[in-house]
């Protein structure tokens, strides 16, 4: 139960400010959560909220949901809680919460996972965990110079979706060697993915925005994938060809 | 011939800074590129450059190419070039171009066009151009509320694409009743874009980014087109959806 309702103490806003670094938020192992679909999103997931932050409006409106969670709660005004984010403008609500621990998961069989090795543009990656949840990906897993998940932009452009995926950080030598599975890795020189025709499961691997796949991982790739092109443009961002190989193996898997 | 180098005047850089802002592009009808691929895409094509103002370095090495031009060059300094852009490094030009004329062009028969209701985003429409072009598409319609083609953002992400690609601004409406042909319009209740068989040419209509096609061009709508989505995240991007309807029209009709 949500009982204790409490003031905005200038500890506090220190406390969420210092959230904004990667640093701190390792420090504590927590991370924020802004705005009204994201904050519902985790008040709806298995994440634990130790804090929300919300105007009256939001406490009112969402009462219901909010009492079923553990997590303190402080009114503030829209003008205190947009000191606290970094939204510019936010009239509903901030929530701090607890971070997952970084647990290895084993391969599902029978389905894909996302691989990125260091892709490192926080919106990037947000909208590739979103690309994963819409096409029924649970399972991420990134490089260590991959974007922090907790990022308040990938929290962000993940849209809600960060609640409902499974991922780790690792040496995705190493996990790719204990997987024994298809790694399908994203180059200008594969497969058309157009031409493509059995495929069950296994890593969709993309590379980072300015280098690609690095060579190290590149050995590790069983089949070279390409997104054919007809026109002059040099490349697609990461996050679009993300997508468009996920469409393409779903259309394969799902006849 | 690029002969006249000249000093960077204070009305040259009030006239540059003044090109950030859309009510003076539209007025002096031109508008700004930078960083060094986007400058040598613009020099490549049939852009009329009025002014390049580059660092000592990329003068030197694109002497070439930019003795081709008939544009006026200004020497700078690193410093002085981040103080008239958007970027916050640049170490190589930017350069002033004509904008091109608003002109309806006629359907290119056997091709498709991107149709672009009310996209806002910059970010999105530069994304959009840029998949345009990896797809070969050529042609492009906005609505007149959709971003500014000649926004520096949009230029930035079109990646260079911004060169290669036909477009004009107009009342969709009319547009699609002169064409008269299909008109594919992204829905969530469409036909799954994945089982569609026999497209041959016409327009993908994107929508914009919260509310979709509007009710009036819904009805100017042939087919509705639809992505599958297979786990719970609630829609895609508008610039992620467009690259995958154009992908799989493109597989469609590349066969």
């Amino acid at each position: 139960m949500a009982e204790s309702i409490r003031m905005l103490s200038k500890n506090t806003v220190k406390f969420i400010k210092s959230l904004h670094q990667k640093k701190f938020r390792n420090q504590e192992q927590k991370f924020f959560v802004e705005g009204e679909k994201s904050v519902l999103e985790v008040l709806n997931s298995d994440f634990k909220l130790e804090l929300l932050v919300a105007t009256d409006s939001f406490f009112e409106k969402h009462n219901s949901i909010i009492s079923q969670s553990a997590a303190q709660v402080i009114l503030v005004t829209q003008n205190q809680l947009e000191t606290l984010g970094q939204y510019q403008s936010n009239d509903s609500a901030l929530a701090v919460v607890q971070m997952k621990s970084n647990s290895p998961y084993d391969f599902p069989q029978g389905h894909f996972v996302v691989g990125l090795d260091d892709v490192r543009d926080p919106g990037n990656l947000g909208t590739i965990i979103r690309i994963a949840d819409w096409y029924g990906i649970k399972n991420l897993v990134f490089s260590e110079q991959t974007a922090d998940f907790y990022n308040p932009k990938v929290i962000q452009s993940s849209m809600g979706s960060f609640t409902r995926v499974s991922f780790f950080y690792a040496d995705l030598k190493d996990v790719f060697s204990k997987w024994n599975v298809p790694v399908y890795g994203a180059f200008l020189d594969g497969e058309n993915v157009h031409q493509m025709t059995k495929i069950k499961h296994g890593v969709i691997l993309m590379g980072n925005e300015s280098n690609g796949i690095s060579r190290e991982l590149e050995n590790m790739v069983t089949n070279k994938v390409t997104i054919p092109g007809f026109g002059q443009a040099e490349s697609l961002n990461v996050a679009i060809a993300t997508a468009i190989i996920c469409d393409n193996f779903k259309r394969l898997t799902s006849v």
